[in-house]
């Protein structure tokens, strides 16, 4: 099925981001495996734990762990051949986030009747792996501070309800073709984004003392 | 329902304070979400995740979510008006502690016969979100360091597991009484806490080498 | 039973540990028993939590917390005395570490038939909790640089899948033997790669800019 296949190149991605932000610090590999499985799937990991969605998508397949090593063992034998590649992996991060984001709406979109999980569980799935990378580097999360990245992720979300609603309401649209548009929308948002340097307004509060 | 309005004033207080926390990051807007839906919801989030109570508060009732969110972008735009009434800040975190801990209890209490969980679920309700607040702002958590904090919550955990022993096996006693008695002291102890402050004592240890 | 005896044995050498982490970073008690806890349990804890394994083991057994808490306040009125016995301690905690292995492949390997999931229940109930403890102090993880210590996890997973699967396909083989030899293995192990400071290759990455 499309989303997996795709689930498994952003996963792959993912997993090779985290091993270069654990070579940055010097980690073991023991160290670059899990920040490399904690960013590819600790997103996924984190929304099931909170919505009660048992098993994890992990533990029922554990071969998406393995390919996730492997990315991760694999980039600490290539890792400036990786890094020449950083284009590449900005566009495979933004079909991951795209991806990411269109699951986790999926999986959240039964938990309450306003959709309102369906766009909470795509930020989640979306961000919160590269969250914890960078937790775990004891780092403040990026996330927090650069290019649009949850936003896409809010975005895919509400698109991804407001088509089931109106595929529910109005006229039924294919499953697959509701997923296609949430996920090229969502591509295309963040690659703009990406291209033009869009942001969040920044908060900046220094206690008067 | 009393318990229920207080909530929402705590969750406010607590959204407010986390988007100042955030500001002192220069995170952008979603940090500053992020950051302020934390430290309203993580403490409650994380005892229903480890007691296996689902669905979370914020699953079933998403509106909790959409106060926080809207309490800390309103901060973002008057931060220094919202830092001004640090006195009535310091008050609504006193009350937002003691309602926390009183709903902490009642989710605890039944899982274990002797209360314990009543006690524990009172804590992580009463500390868990401050302490995400700070990891996810990469410094130790100021609870483990500050005015007594965690032992309010302890101390209205205890209450509460007393009066409904009482009220169980002595004489009958209203619970919203057991709860207005519960709030109230810990309300009083966490401001005479900050008054005069009080402070559990503290453990240095330097290895010698 | 001798997992339970040495269990404890192991959770009050993890909450000695973490009292004294917690120290280094001058802690109030609260701060002391909090990380002494997450150090002692966090791994089952985030274990059960992602398997969904519910209830935790200290929501059924708070005396395991109360022994906790207990090690942890003891550390902080001797802690020179603690820190004298270096040697004990890595000992007790090498066996901890091979105990919270044991226990974590025990608990994962119905979880998925190819035994996947009691080596990765070994490895985050071996090492989770010290990494949690390194979190709530905002320092990188000790076990991302370190001798060798999640590897001896994933070592005593393994043994133990390839034991239980022996044992049902070959020749029963008697639980307890199983756990003993698990257990002894993983323990010899770690004491050797203490020994011979033995680790697994670092990945240094630097970014060319």
């Amino acid at each position: 099925m499309l989303l997996t296949s795709l689930y498994i190149v952003g996963i792959t991605a993912e997993g090779m981001s985290g091993a270069l932000a654990a070579g940055r610090h010097n980690m073991d590999w023991f160290g670059v495996v899990f920040i490399a499985c904690v960013t590819a799937i600790g997103g996924g990991s984190i929304r099931d734990v909170l919505f009660g969605h048992y098993p994890l998508t992990w533990v029922a397949h554990p071969e998406y762990l393995l390919i996730v090593c492997f990315a991760a063992i694999l980039t600490t034998r290539i890792p400036y051949f990786v890094a020449r590649f950083e284009r590449t992996f900005l566009v495979l991060d933004a079909m991951g986030l795209a991806v990411f984001s269109v699951i986790g709406a999926r999986v959240g979109i039964d938990l309450h009747p306003s959709g309102a999980m369906a766009v909470i569980g795509a930020v989640i799935t979306g961000v919160f792996g590269g969250i914890l990378r960078d937790i775990f580097c004891a780092r403040i999360p990026l996330v927090f501070q650069k290019e649009l990245y949850a936003s896409i992720s809010l975005l895919v979300g509400s698109l991804y309800v407001v088509c089931e609603w109106i595929s529910a309401n109005y006229f039924a649209m294919n499953q697959n073709l509701i997923i296609i548009a949430c996920l090229s929308i969502g591509f295309v948002a963040r690659l703009v984004a990406i291209r033009y340097h869009l942001g969040l307004p920044t908060f900046k509060y220094t206690p008067k003392s």
